[in-house]
């Protein structure tokens, strides 16, 4: 019956990397040509999986002009069933740099193993380590010496605590470019896919000097929440958001009920302007 | 291994007062003199425990000027623990009243048990059912009986669909004055007291055509946690907020840690009128 | 981000009533003509709800000749929904009477709420609180001024803490016949209904001088897994069970899901008197 | 709005490998000179890392003579932090490998990354896979490959649906021999370190053909309820169980608070034994 091990309290320790003591005024972590922890509030956009050039090329060029900063998209996906589809792989990865050259957009793609990033690596302007791989320690580390900037899930089940101890992991091999992103916890809550920590935001900005984005597809898993948490993530103070957008999202061959539609997410970016000024930010 | 009854899709059968597709225009509540679910964000503020005539008249004198509704003040306290302060009683609905005439600030107290609902109805605008309390049933019917506007606060391991569901208690009974309360669960984390589910607000909203508030003190736990997660809430769409307020938060006799200061709360009054503005709304 | 309260370490309070320190010997609470507590494994049994008299006959004279010692029904029931089947009442007390004479077993029974507590004292050995009641401290007050031996069961969303804080409740009005109830808590898994504790029945008894019993049907929700979870129970030192058995579980108005039909019960009576001898302890 | 997928109710679709109804008899794994699944209860015993040849040939006689089948302990740790104690690495491998050659006990270890599992092949009867590796799909599939028995951890926020399609993985490259491992999951509760599932033992022997066994040293955190907890997994019908042993818990580099000591593991070892019979298997 001993006492569990629980948060240290009012800040995390100034020994630790990722310690906001260390650097009060923050850190911005550079995506494409913008940076995120700034004044500016950046939207990464996109499909949960590239399926296809004339799928990317049609996203791409919707949120370019919506306003968007980045664009995502999944080449190998982590499945939870090994009977689902599992990504285009490389080809993947040269649509998207199509796409970024063609549309202006920075890349964000998730890195599954260490197998795969070397060729990442030749297409991603951030690399993205996925809730499943918060504890894959061994991913952590090479992720941190590539000195690439890094976009890092919280794990679904993962306490704050946890999520800034694998940062620590990428930090400590001397890679500071690293964002944070909110996903959603999970909890017995049936109506939502998880439950979204919105004090999560604030907290981590007070821990932490790192930039804290929001993913409020997975964080609700239904696309008609999307909306109302994205403008919440701002006011909450968050840097930025992850946002699922398909062209059809009814045949998306992953998540599409948690993707937005084209004009779902145009009319969304009017509304997150106007939350951002509320703030004192922008878009 | 049966397979585990869970929300029924899109929508709340219709056959349920709670319904929105009963009232596709929403429900207003009196509140004083104004009502809750329309254009008007109101906030409801105030201690965890009513202590003394003195700290009462601090408070809501600060609440007003800020531009509060209402103030709240628990006379009736459920304490986890037996040997915990457990409220003045009716002395505190009387100073609670007096507190209302002279600031002309509505009254938002808790009935913590059958015994002294007749006597709470004496003083209260509104009564207030904790979380521990979102299924004492005969409590529900009770005050469901009385007419009077009902703060029903969910509870801290309550699915939505239960919630509702005890919400219907109260409009069975012919009271539809229901005001829903989200005030955050319990999850594993450590940093917070409760997660506060922020999805829960736009669901509330499309399932049911009640007003739906959100208490960020109990929601975090957290007094620096507080003025994000209130902007987040007004963003995502609740018509209001239940903030705790105290005149000296480190002496308070319950719940300082998680009370704001006067002058913390004049502040965020003036954060969330931007915000309310950038929906389409005004505090 | 302040510390969250937990537990305090290697054991409760001496200074609280419940703590095992003030009676290292352990409490027996009388259960009809046994005792819950000594070396006696003891199992109450009976439908979810009192249905009819011939169906509470038939639970009646089963259970008896399998080996339990008292028969459980509900006859006030609270329902997450107000549309749902709410007890027989009076009548169901009544019901329950005859069968504890006629067939010499001791009647468990649930009070949900301080009216109808002076009713159920006419009938019941033993009084069940249950979970959702957890926290109703003014019903906890007032079972404990009756003296009569109480089933407390743990809510769905209690830390053990707060458990031994609501027995606190009772015990402090001098009232210290108390049956501890281990009934699964919520979790995010689908399969089963609640996740039953199990660890919650050593650190019960090291915690406290009180018995401790499980409840199999709520603990799991499903029919199927009841024996190998009863046979923990008593594995792990538990004192007792509580199961749900109905004469034809698939026509059972609550519950008859997680019910077992009479041959399984006097099967797994079987069963648990070869883990009883296991342990030291008689069936 | 959409409904939740959730576990598709009375059982595993029979396409699926794991499929108790793929195999009705069930699974006997290699584990060393016995084998998992079977009549017997195996014990797989040893601390959380292997910290030196004293400490594992101290541990490697004790266990043997209280009569585990098999010795634990980490080479690789993953840590939480960067900069906890991460394991000796092959040089705990040798001493594995030694302990089994002089005391006749097979050898379990966890690999943790792709990058060691081929030195890992050289030393192990069994590979664990950690239940933070659980949905490291890459690392799946290469173990899956080997053919060697796995010993795979749940994940401790996993539910048994996402265990079971994990375990697909490595059935699908054609390796059968798998033991199922519960080891908690992680909850609300803070006295306990997770909370043991104990239900997951006979809904997974149910759902498939594989063996289960139980981790009670991470499934309750505490070195006073593993006793209980081990007699109660083998009283639900698990098929063995894995207990943290140290020959000196109180210096333990990690998990100290969880370990057994020699004295401790011996008197639980006879207490198995009288479980086991009453269950109708040996140990």
């Amino acid at each position: 019956m001993h006492n569990r091990p629980h948060a240290s309290g009012n800040s995390v320790a100034s020994t630790r990397l990722v310690s906001r003591q260390r650097r009060p005024r923050g850190t911005e972590v550079p995506l494409g040509k913008v940076t995120v922890g700034g004044k500016r509030i950046v939207v990464i956009a996109g499909p949960c999986a590239v399926e296809s050039r004339r799928q990317m090329f049609a996203v791409g060029r919707v949120v370019k002009k919506a306003g968007a900063h980045a664009v995502r998209g999944g080449s190998f996906k982590p499945r939870t069933s090994p009977y689902s589809f599992r990504g285009l792989g490389e080809k993947a990865l040269r649509i998207l740099k199509e796409v970024r050259d063609a549309c202006g957009l920075a890349v964000v793609t998730e890195v599954v193993s260490l197998s795969e990033l070397p060729m990442v690596l030749n297409y991603a302007d951030v690399l993205q380590i996925g809730s499943r791989n918060m504890q894959n320690f061994a991913l952590l580390e090479e992720v941190g010496k590539t000195g690439r900037p890094v976009l890092l899930k919280r794990g679904m089940m993962a306490t704050i605590e946890e999520f800034l101890l694998s940062v620590e992991y990428i930090l400590s091999q001397g890679n500071d470019k690293v964002i944070l992103c909110e996903r959603g916890i999970r909890t017995f809550e049936r109506y939502t896919r998880n439950t979204l920590d919105i004090s999560a935001v604030p907290l981590l900005k007070r821990l932490t000097h790192l930039p804290v984005i929001v993913d409020p597809s997975h964080g609700t898993g239904v696309r008609e929440l999307v909306p109302a948490v994205s403008k919440a993530s701002i006011a909450a103070g968050a840097d930025g958001l992850l946002i699922e957008v398909h062209p059809n999202p009814d045949k998306a061959l992953s998540d599409g009920f948690q993707s937005l539609a084209p004009h779902e997410f145009t009319a969304l970016m009017k509304d997150l302007a106007l939350i951002a000024r509320a703030v004192g930010r922008s878009l």
